[in-house]
């Protein structure tokens, strides 16, 4: 039951450097509109834009034992993922454990619970989207898994998958399809930068995408 | 059913001005306590204080088509107001729409859904007001209205009434009224300075406002 | 029913300024994991890191006139701990008021309920922890009580307590505990140090709080 | 400010009758998907359907004397519609004001805050819609009006429109529309008589509803 | 820390029988409009009326053995109360606990918690309230405590003093003044019972209460 | 990506009924605490217990065609489970599709979404647990997917699989380990009826399960 799988895949990092550049809107539009986490999972605070390769944590309530099991596990370039086997919002991670990930590689954090010591989080630039922030503590006396799939803000994440964070949110891709998804969002990226040019000019998108023909049949009318 | 009204009244431009000015809690006391839209709307970043004339759209869930058709009407001054006919809270409006927006003159956006790119808003200082930020993508297939009264934040809103908003919330001012919500508000804002420098070297409310006698004759009592 | 408690013992102010400076998560594991308001209370700004002697309010829904009352009781150190004898949301504490309890030494204020003008009381740094940011004015018409114990955010507290309050949250300490929550907090603090500068290099925790035999004897398998 | 509309128009009692045996969802529907009041409004008991025509009262929070006022308004076959003018979940109505409106001909009450004695209420066959069941108790202090509009449940509502409600929620239709509306509801019915009775039968919608060729065009596949 | 306070003051049996047949809403209000618990606590079945006194537990979060201990300490009449020390959801209660406590003559359970077996519940007649029903199983590991005061629908109650539930929610009342709230309610309840009778008739409230004068002078105007 | 998989691999009939006898407290329990859905599933009326096999559907927000393709993939004992890619409380399921899903088999319903004609699903006994009820009609425009695996309720569901539900809320057990939890079930129902009995009698569980000795080892004292 109480396991860790030390042997995952992960995404590999170039196409994972990429993916956050890209950013979460265009990377969840690239791959079809899919893999959001639900948007009760907020930043601490703004302007963090990162991708990592997900290493999965399941914590039983008020108990973060399994997270300090987690930090072995990771490797340069993950994100921690982290979600309660029952709702919990206690503050399960705080500065110590992050001074840990961050000498291990990790670029942040995404969790279904609470953490603390935001204020020194931003210090750290370590970022953190969570469900709430709570200073409420935990105890370590149950087990929990590490890099075993996981629900995770209502989406089902694997270990190794491309997790990529900014203020939108958080969206998760598969890592077989990380590769396609950044050609895509790549390309849509470029797309939109012509768009972006004829729209700031005062050109209207009735114009730029040609919908006035099809809002005709569709039966808008003017009054 | 599906139609655009492209006629409508706006307050004047002076007016507008001026309410934004005073801000959100001001001109809603001075039009008696009344107009403001539901606490669950926030901005997506502190520090924006504006006023604008009442562009309103409803849309469908999940479908933003309704916003291109927007874009059309707006005009230097105006203030999108968006809500679905459904709750929703995906994210309707991000930078493109924005920057098309802008460049028609748009002060800000206040929406009874979510919002998305909001790095790229701040950045651009398009201020937003939204029930949530959430990346979920939306289409392109069917019709709502623009410019016919809707419900946003549990509050009635016309085309053209004006629109406060700042870190505080939102609050409408039909536009009959804005001319004297505006005075009023003036002169509730030379009564506070003159209190404000009062309070501040020491003196009480319960002396400013000569409170001593009515709270004793209502029954408190110091132990 | 409707009384003012003018004689209150407060907690000392050395003791005060000590747990103010560690912090509310410090300060809540120091006193055994207890006393942390609900987390729906949130800062109105990031960046505060309080701690003061509460003065207490019950108010009614909607009323605002006891906090004028609470106003010639605050003294330099003090914390406005407000709470609404109904569940409300409106905007019971503003600029106005901020100025005033700023004049009295006051250092912030924790309310089960909503502010407005938030933007200036930020520019005052005047720190608020809210339920809510609302600008929905409030009368002067129902009397309440001054430094009577009250429950906020889901906690018992009495006029005098120790409020310590930061991004975190809120944490309540009785008077009569705090100078050993403060001796605890700083062993504690101390204790933090050296372990934080073994996992910045990278040791784990795993190692540095010696977790591997417990962990496997309660049945932890490595895949 | 304060003012009782002692003239209202009421949709006619023959059309309001037939438009409470639809009941809400077929009404929806058959108005074009409008006009239902959102889900939090709830009933305190099962089983209840019913349509009246709209007497509506704005209450300051956690004050019912409007309640007192409206009672003399009311008329055989009306409903009671209560909104506070700040969010409130006090009890505003429980089994005396109940005695009084049935005395006074009233089918029920929808009223966006609290409601309590709601064992009584069920006992004597009175229906609320509420978004609490709450015991807290309300003053009679300040005023409100009283057959003016409102917004109630997200949506806005007009004394006299017709308010039909029952275990799926409430929904309202406005007077001038009524006849329209229950016209296009009992052929709606009718229609879905025969569609019944064939699914019954084991026919599928796929069929019934000819959606086959549709669903291919639009891409759907089978593994 | 751990403690049980295995010697408590009860009040006594009488007029805990005499509060429970008043109900929640008329001994809220015989005391002056104090000790609702808030709404968010909810019955699981419609129609139980009890009262009883309280005999008080904190639990750790998904942790149940501290009612296993508190079983030991119930007596005939009195009602389990019980609080998480950190906001939890999970099924605490279930039937077997449930026939437990009614074998030492426990007359309920209000939990500020989940609670599970439901339906079993309701055919043993056990009444609870609670904050959610939910099957996810508790342990039993760490202690907590009984009998000493706890926080519990956001209010303060102590072993002994006397708990009224019934389907509009839990009312707590001091051992101290039940006496006294046991007289004004019954006081309370024969007024309401004349009233009632007037009322049931078609006299109006604003007759009977002699409200005209006070309504006008308040500036209410008729149109 | 629109499909459906018409070639899924259910549990065994026997099995599932058995499952479906036990209840969902016990069959969480049976299969070490896991497989349980979020508790804002509630059912629609109280008293249902039912098991079937998971027909999964994938839904776009506010649109339940896909729900009619559903309908030809219910066999006898199947249960419809159903996710929106999007938040949405609208009502996709009512009285006809009832009627339908009855005509196949299809024992019950769960839905991450709203539900209407709720009175009329509980004349038929068509048990539905819901996020919501809501008349909020919906339209039949894009696709989605059948039997693929989707989450519900925050839990990860594939077709086939044995879904569990009564008054406690939802269970999930996979099919492959549905024979091992039906044997621990029974076997754990059995071990329960014989400690039912013993505390029936006022027998403590303190001393059925041996528990003193361990609590004193922890440091509980009694007072």
């Amino acid at each position: 039951m109480s396991s860790v799988n030390t042997r995952i895949e992960r995404a590999s990092a170039d196409i994972v450097l990429g993916l956050g550049r890209l950013g979460v809107a265009t990377v969840h539009e690239a791959q079809g509109r899919k893999g959001l986490l639900a948007s009760h999972l907020r930043p601490i605070y703004a302007g963090a834009r990162i991708a990592g390769t997900a290493v999965t944590v399941a914590v039983p309530p008020g108990d973060n034992w399994m997270l300090h099991v987690a930090m072995e596990q990771l490797q340069d370039g993950d994100m921690l993922v982290v979600a309660p086997t029952s709702p919990c919002i206690d503050g399960y991670f705080g500065d110590l454990l992050a001074t840990s990930a961050m000498a291990r590689g990790c670029r942040g954090l995404v969790i279904e619970a609470g953490v603390r010591d935001v204020r020194e989080l931003q210090s750290m630039q370590f970022p953190v989207w969570s469900k709430a922030v709570f200073a409420q503590g935990t105890v370590k006396k149950t087990l929990g898994t590490v890099n075993l799939p996981i629900t995770c803000g209502d989406t089902f994440i694997r270990p190794g998958d491309v997790v990529v964070a900014d203020d939108d949110g958080i969206c998760v891709v598969p890592r077989e399809d990380a590769a396609a998804v950044l050609t895509e969002g790549n390309a849509r990226e470029m797309r939109e930068e012509s768009v972006r040019a004829r729209l700031a000019k005062g050109e209207l998108g009735l114009d730029v995408y040609d919908m006035r023909e099809r809002l005709a049949r569709e039966g808008l009318t003017y009054l």
